[in-house]
């Protein structure tokens, strides 16, 4: 059983094979150098970073499940790591970063080259374009994976791939949330949960847990288990994430901080300040949301976010909700030797620093 | 056999039926109003226009190779008008485009709703996100229909995915080759001859013809002729639209005309001019290309379109293809009652206003 670290460096390989042999196919069907250029590029894009966090989950829990063709199990799940290039190249697109894994975005890219290369018409909409069908690309490849793996029997690959369906409409669902919660004053609680089930639980935990499970087995329904721990472990990562963008280290990040303030995103964190900080508290949150702030202000936020005990609670929930996530691991069905498994993802999340 | 009159107005019930049943599906998973209606509002653009002539094509198809199952057939056919749809959900965030098919393009509609809303935040960019997220909504469901249908035994349907998948390849590349053609001050024919032959050729006639061909019979090999017959009609068809953006009504396109000019499109047409044309014609022409027109300068560069012979000999281009067309369908292996079908649909086409 591989650690997250050790399931890294057998996937990516994987990963640049699958990647490598499919754009190769895909561009002999033109001669444009340019496109050629930028295709490619996504390859490299997607290799300069990124945990696997979504297909190891689905690797645990597949033999956690009695799996044992680990070797094609893995060309299936790359369709986990496909899908999620798909879901940052079109979010860099939406929020227009220029920046992922510390290289440039698909439209920061081809965008360059068309400046270089003194292209006419609007640059800026060009390159946003192209990223979008890079994007689109990489959806269809991903999907297409299941189609092309016929090393399970077809009622497996028929029910991952539905869970797999079910993933991308809860993916894209939570994302239209977190696109409509920016443009409100103020969010119900209600709402940042149901964002965190959609795009975090289900999306990271949940559903690669039932692809695994369902791809090593279909007679024994794990659905449940899948969901209630999933759920956890969602709520603990997304306050994880959005504690990061408040104290984490951007070096170590590989992206600035405070993006939630300046995409005026409401989190569980500006909440707490919203709803429990002091007046001048809540006033300064308000002023700032929204806004690219500079050293000063981004100190004085931060210091918002620790005196209101925003940072405290946080906190402590996440930390509640991996030991809730323990609990349940341990009166699961699951032998000790994969109960152990489990508890050792929890303590890589809970000394995640990026 | 239905016409293409009759089979929209089967059709058209059959695809409204799927997109609201899975609407309502996929909208039970939040409580966001907001969402709510511009998802739904998707149904509406849908069914407020398009010829649905992918499906007709398969399923003229399907039905020449002794396929007898219309009715799941044309279940499975649902697929390309959907994506199809995300196509051009995601074209019209690309060109920013307001209306389609006569009503509010997705992001438009959400760009109106967030104002009347009074929503903080970069209207603009935050609708274009969501229309990007339709767009991803009705390309997963597309092929989610390829899954989702055992009607058919697993040969064909698996037959029918693959062809579908190197469509969507086919379709994306043709639309990157398309944008990159508009950032060009010139383009080679053969780049546009590429274009038309991924984005039309293979994504309108060939594909649409392989996938009904496959469902009904995986023996009969009838690529040579979809890829003969398909490349003809595609080039035929292709032409028909520069040429509508040129000459056509745009009440019955139920948009403006001189599009291409205003994009910074190049075409057959546009090339014409700028290999064959007066010094004066090329001048006038590259001036215009990549701005929006006064009725003054249309009808000017209408007039170069007709003056320089572009509009003659692209007629008579589109002519000569689908005689071609005509003389692949006679010599091929069909019953004659198919070869009639096929003859029909080559006189909608010649006959089409829009």
């Amino acid at each position: 059983m591989y650690s997250l670290k050790e399931f890294k460096e057998v996937f990516d390989p994987v990963l640049e094979k699958f990647l490598a042999d499919r754009i190769e196919e895909y561009l002999t069907q033109t001669s444009d150098p340019f496109i050629k250029e930028f295709v490619q590029y996504s390859k490299r894009l997607t290799l300069s970073g990124g945990k696997r966090i979504r297909p190891y989950i689905a690797y645990v829990m597949y033999v956690a499940m009695g799996g044992k063709d680990i070797e094609n199990a893995i060309k299936l799940f790359i369709s986990l790591e496909i899908v999620h290039m798909f879901a940052l190249i079109h979010d860099d697109v939406m929020d227009k970063g220029n920046t992922r894994h510390g290289v440039p975005t698909i439209h920061h890219f081809v965008s360059k080259k068309l400046k270089d290369a003194k292209r006419s018409g609007d640059t800026e909409n060009n390159s946003e374009a192209q990223a979008i069908l890079v994007g689109d690309l990489f959806f269809s490849w991903a999907m297409e994976i299941f189609l092309d793996n016929r090393n399970f029997p077809i009622e497996n690959i028929t029910l991952a791939h539905d869970y797999f369906y079910k993933m991308v409409d809860e993916v894209i669902l939570g994302q239209m949330l977190d696109i409509d919660i920016t443009t409100r004053e103020k969010a119900e609680e209600e709402l940042i949960t149901e964002k965190t089930r959609l795009k975090t639980s289900r999306y990271t935990f949940v559903r690669p847990m039932e692809i695994g499970a369902s791809l090593a087995n279909t007679t024994h329904n794990m659905d449940d288990f899948c969901e209630s721990l999933g759920t956890k472990l969602g709520i603990a990562f997304q306050m994880q994430d959005d504690l990061l963008d408040i104290i984490g280290d951007p070096k170590v990040l590989e992206k600035a901080v405070l993006r939630d303030i300046a995409d005026h995103q409401h989190t569980f964190f500006t909440n707490f300040i919203l709803e429990r900080g002091t007046l001048e508290q809540k006033d300064t949150l308000l002023q700032y949301l929204g806004k690219e702030l500079n050293e000063n202000q981004q100190q004085e936020v931060i210091k918002i976010f620790s005196d209101s005990g925003a940072i405290e609670n946080g906190k402590k929930m996440i930390l509640q909700n991996l030991e809730d996530a323990k609990v349940i691991i341990s009166r699961s069905s699951l032998g000790d030797e994969y109960k152990q498994i489990c508890y050792d993802l929890i303590k890589v999340m809970q000394a995640r620093q990026s």
